[in-house]
């Protein structure tokens, strides 16, 4: 072991009681890996780090993603002693409390000064922060000038021992050992416990020798608990790096100090009161006083907001500089600083469309290529779909190293906006999550691949919406009619979930013109996530429908007088509700169509207009769409649906095989009609078709 | 390249043909990986795996997976050519046809002579191998005898270069590596190309000493096209291997001999009828014919089907003799390959609980432990959540290989049931499905968690229900009461997905009487995967519950003449449901209450129950669950509930901010009741309170 200073070694004591301390004040919360990692604390908020606590949201600062989010004290803990002014004294006392308003809640979260992401499932931030390291590159290489390196932050990403286990997590150490970021580093708290015991009960890797196999260069710091020089002088190494994302490997104790120093149980509960009180009787600290910090502690942390100030000034002024120098660049860097995008995106949509069968994935392409190419917010990516999802735009530059030669000739540069994230949905939508939370609305990510692997990528489609991140997924091949793949690819129920995930908008629409209109309301979402869930196969264009009417979620596409029945169409299978009402008049019953893209932006509208809409007091209302029925009970009486996995079939031949003909619906509703005349019961209950 | 017989030459020119014509018939599938495979196919179906293809069922059969499911036509045209019946000519065509019947779907599915899982979504093939390598060691640990190896099989697993970027086949590497399954083998299909271009646009890391550094033995194929001998040399090798699984790196070229070989269009489309017959002209082919297999092609196969019978008998009469030296174990083997519990293990459920407040969490492990205890059938595995998840028996031995020495001194060996799986989600429930899969019901995986991770195993648990496995999921924490973790923790949304989920019973038990009855209807499910959705804080135990009550999904606990309105309660909130019905009656309103603990089971019971249970078309019925409330607008006409994500704030605290106490619940309903009076059309509108 090193010589510890003597200043050092009292800040240490005094972190590792206050977390002891904190989660002893309501005997909950998790002490042991913040108590551990207390070294690569000071290392990092005193020694490396470049940020301001009295101007926390500074554009150029580095990143610190909490990856095991569960040791939020430890990042609470570094923002008090550090100076950030809303984590006062008594908000830190909050964890575990039930103060509505904390800034200290069991994980941390986007919104407090000095957090970058919410983390909390474990691997998620190791994506978040490879995002934050491209969004870095894509801006030096599209604004940074020989003269003036106007961004050129690092970021930081703890991790735990869990983390590298997680699939997540693994997808983007590969991908960010590809990309070659070395403005990236992750400092691993290898303290080789989890809950269940020791690491080794179920993962034996040797870890260094796997993260340079995956092109990341590796630091192994033995005495994490208290070599705070080593710890330094590691994470300086990693800024430098000129070539590799970094790697810091190191070995610390979970709850050191405390009984159960070393063993599972110091992870998720506190340490209880004798312990406590033996902890600092060892350090020398009374065992009666509570919450100590000593003024030479304070005195420790004092000069950091000044020399964070100092930070922020010193980069205003060179911003200034280069806006005099460089006036139209420096206009747009402004404009990308504050979140905005070219004023006349909305122009560049097509106002009409050729009038001949497309797929809706094709409508996407001809809505966003055009402003994809134009507004160099958006970073849009694919989990290896390109040919299929319509998201490449002409010219488009991949997002790559610029030394990358492809076997296939391809190139790029890190100023590309075109991401290959390879088939890794789910690193795919984490890392975009990183990428738009580098600032608010600085970067537009937009992700693509079949709607049926958003599950996979559902845990960070979650962290997206939860943390008002405006992300827009391009989810192709949706419904049943992609065909042949057949039920491991058809999203039967999938849809159930993102209609009902907080702040997410899913959006079906069913042409062209409603294509349109679910982009226009997915870029105006800005603290907000949308799926545009299109077909592969090729839909009519309807004459009635309309983009504004997609941002009410549902509107009238029909209107009928003295209908018998409200048809709802939704997505690819709202030319089946016209064509079904047309079938219904041929016999006789009158039936009025809505076009239903989206429940949750109809759901905003007023109780006035979402009664005018759907009439569903005076008549039945019947909703198809081949999807499990869930939810569509608040607005329909039955449904033309599917209520089991899909069938491997070509698209039209599946639809058949689901009933989804319009002679068959047509018969069906018929018979339905007649069915609630004869039980007066059936009318009030949800019939599936 | 090595001297290639003229015998293999013709063999794989023949089946390289059959892939392109197939594929041309419809102008449609994924001809390439399926091309580029062929010899490795021969090496495998020939020479090296151990099977039966008139006994596909033969128990100690080597186990095939393909997680590169897209190339079923490798797969489906070893089947014809190996022999199986089912697999007729005509069958064989019927990829990418409207055949309903058909058995070569776009992706290969478990139903299907001589597959072992349905693959399709990419890296869960790998996990599931895993799975079915861990469920030999198991069956070998507990069943041979030094004189008789009665489980001998080995586990092939074919993967293609997108399996290696998914995290789930990541975790599961790491996972098989330390667990030294020296009886599973890797074949990667290693052709560098996926759908956007050349791999190297998105992977660039050292896949072998990745894979070394995973606990890996790697073996090269340089020339995987021809190499016939190669390939089983590196298979066998891979086969007698002591102490490590294998991973076979297999170098080949995608769509060889088409014009489009090596090249991303290979992979998914037909080559075109023009390159089709240039492709046989160079072979040496007629181009004007289709499907030929000569007779020496089939000659070459022959031999199989003989052969496998041989294997059958051979094992067969060694089990014979083995039941006649071990008699009783002999019949636990016996019920084992049968896939039956021992009959008793209903009588090990408690008939009474302790009557004090009890987490449901913890209700699961009074009435699952000693189940799991005693009937070997159940695999139990947890992802690092031992301490929470109640799963632990006394006496339980951990799945190891039996030399470990973990740090935390815990050992184990193959024959052990219980299982940590480290933080790996995913791959717990994708490994789960190749225990299940290795016959029907010979295992019972018993996975756990937090209920919110089950949304990083969705893709998982999709495909066991897909597959109709009995997989059990205990997943704790569910609804807002776990508290402090806050909203990454809090699954407000998740049960909509596995309400709408085909083939899951989604169950949220109301105390420990529902836990046992969630657990029978689990354990009885033999051909559908559930998932018991549990409570972390305790909960009053309810003397009108009923167990039997469980498996009708919906029951009426207090019925009440006259009532004004139906409360339905649900898990950990039913207990709410009551006091609630208490306050209303003192305030003069009566109500009657339902537990509804699974949708799915209500809707398999009769109009007539259903009607009887809900009594809906007289009375207004209000649901009280602290999720969003997708799906219940088919039983209920309001909701409490809840429509954003959580908060972090003690469990008490956290359901008092969204409105869950007893009091306010019974004013809002209250209200409610008197504004439907008001307004009749607000009666069959849906209302969240």
């Amino acid at each position: 072991m090193k010589k510890l200073s003597k200043e050092h070694d009292h800040v240490l004591k005094t972190f590792r009681l206050l977390i002891a301390d904190l989660c002893q004040q309501f005997n909950g919360g998790h002490p042991g890996g913040a108590i551990g990692m207390a070294a690569i604390g000071v290392a990092l908020w005193k020694y490396v780090m470049r940020y301001a606590p009295h101007t926390p949201d500074y554009f150029n600062r580095d990143r610190f993603v909490l990856s095991n989010g569960h040791t939020c004290l430890f990042q609470y803990t570094f923002l008090y002693l550090a100076g950030y002014k809303a984590m006062t004294f008594d908000q830190l006392k909050s964890y575990h409390s039930d103060r509505i308003d904390a800034l200290c809640p069991g994980h941390p979260e986007i919104e407090h000064e000095g957090v970058e992401v919410t983390t909390g499932p474990l691997g998620q931030g190791v994506a978040n922060a490879v995002g934050l390291a491209m969004a870095t590159k894509n801006l030096q290489a599209t604004y940074n000038r020989p003269d003036f390196d106007i961004i050129s932050n690092h970021t930081w990403c703890m991790i735990g021992d869990a983390c590298l286990q997680e699939g997540v997590a693994l997808e983007a150490i590969s991908f960010a050992g590809h990309l070659k970021l070395n403005n990236l580093t992750i400092i691993y708290d290898n303290n080789q416990i989890t809950c269940d015991g020791s690491v080794d009960l179920t993962n034996t890797e040797d870890i260094n020798a796997k993260m340079r196999a995956c092109g990341w260069d590796v630091i192994d710091v033995e005495d994490g608990c208290f070599d705070v020089e080593g710890i330094v002088d590691a994470l300086n190494k990693a800024r430098a790096s000129t070539d590799k994302p970094t790697f810091i490997n190191v070995r610390t104790i979970i709850g050191l100090g405390s009984a159960v120093a070393g063993n599972a149980v110091a992870h998720g509960a506190a340490f209880g009161a004798a312990d406590v009180a033996n902890m600092k009787k060892m350090y020398g600290f009374s065992p009666e006083e509570h919450f100590v910090v000593s003024d030479e502690v304070r005195q420790f942390f004092e000069d950091i907001p000044t020399r964070g100030q100092e930070l922020v000034r010193a980069w205003e002024k060179k911003v200034q500089e280069y806006e005099a120098k460089y006036p139209e660049l420096g206009a747009e860097f402004r404009r990308r600083v504050e979140g905005r995008l070219p004023d006349n995106w909305k122009e560049l949509i097509p106002t009409i469309f050729p009038d001949k069968p497309t797929a809706t994935r094709a409508s996407s392409g001809l809505v966003f290529n055009p402003i994809a190419k134009e507004c160099n917010s958006f970073m849009v990516g694919t989990a290896d779909l390109s040919p299929s999802v319509n998201m490449m735009w002409k010219g488009k530059v991949d997002f790559q190293h610029p030394d990358l030669k492809t076997t296939c000739g391809i190139t790029g540069n890190y100023g590309g906006r075109y991401i290959h994230y390879g088939v890794r949905e789910h690193a795919m939508c984490a890392i975009s999550n990183g990428l738009a939370a580098f600032a608010p609305n600085t970067f537009v990510p937009v992700t693509s691949s079949f709607f049926m692997f958003y599950l996979y990528a559902a845990p960070a489609v979650r962290m997206g919406a939860l943390q008002h991140l405006q992300i827009i997924h391009a989810a192709t091949h949706d419904s049943i009619g992609m065909g042949e793949d057949g039920p491991t690819h058809q999203p039967i129920e999938l849809a159930a979930l993102y209609r009902a995930m907080p702040n997410v908008l899913y959006i079906r629409p069913g042409d062209s013109e409603e294509t349109a209109g679910a982009w226009i309301v997915a870029i105006e979402a800005k603290r907000t996530s949308t799926i545009i869930s299109t077909s592969r196969h090729a839909l009519p264009q309807l004459s009635q429908t309309r983009r504004d009417g997609v941002a009410k979620g549902a509107y009238v596409l029909e209107e009928v007088e003295d209908a018998d029945v409200t048809l709802i169409g939704v997505g690819a299978e709202l030319c089946f509700a016209v064509d079904v009402a047309k079938e219904l008049q041929a016999k006789g019953a009158k039936a009025r169509v809505i076009s239903f893209p989206c429940q949750r932006l109809f759901e905003a509208q007023s109780l006035e207009y979402k009664r005018d809409t759907l009439r569903k007091h005076r008549l039945p209302a019947i909703v198809i769409e081949p999807y499990a029925p869930n939810g569509w009970e608040r607005y329909a009486n039955a449904a033309v649906c599917v209520k089991r996995f899909g069938h491997s079939l070509p698209g039209k031949e599946a639809y058949k095989f689901f009933g989804f003909e319009v002679g068959p619906m047509a018969a069906k509703i018929g018979d339905y009609l007649e069915r609630i005349k004869a039980d007066s019961l059936l009318r009030h209950e949800f019939v599936e078709l």
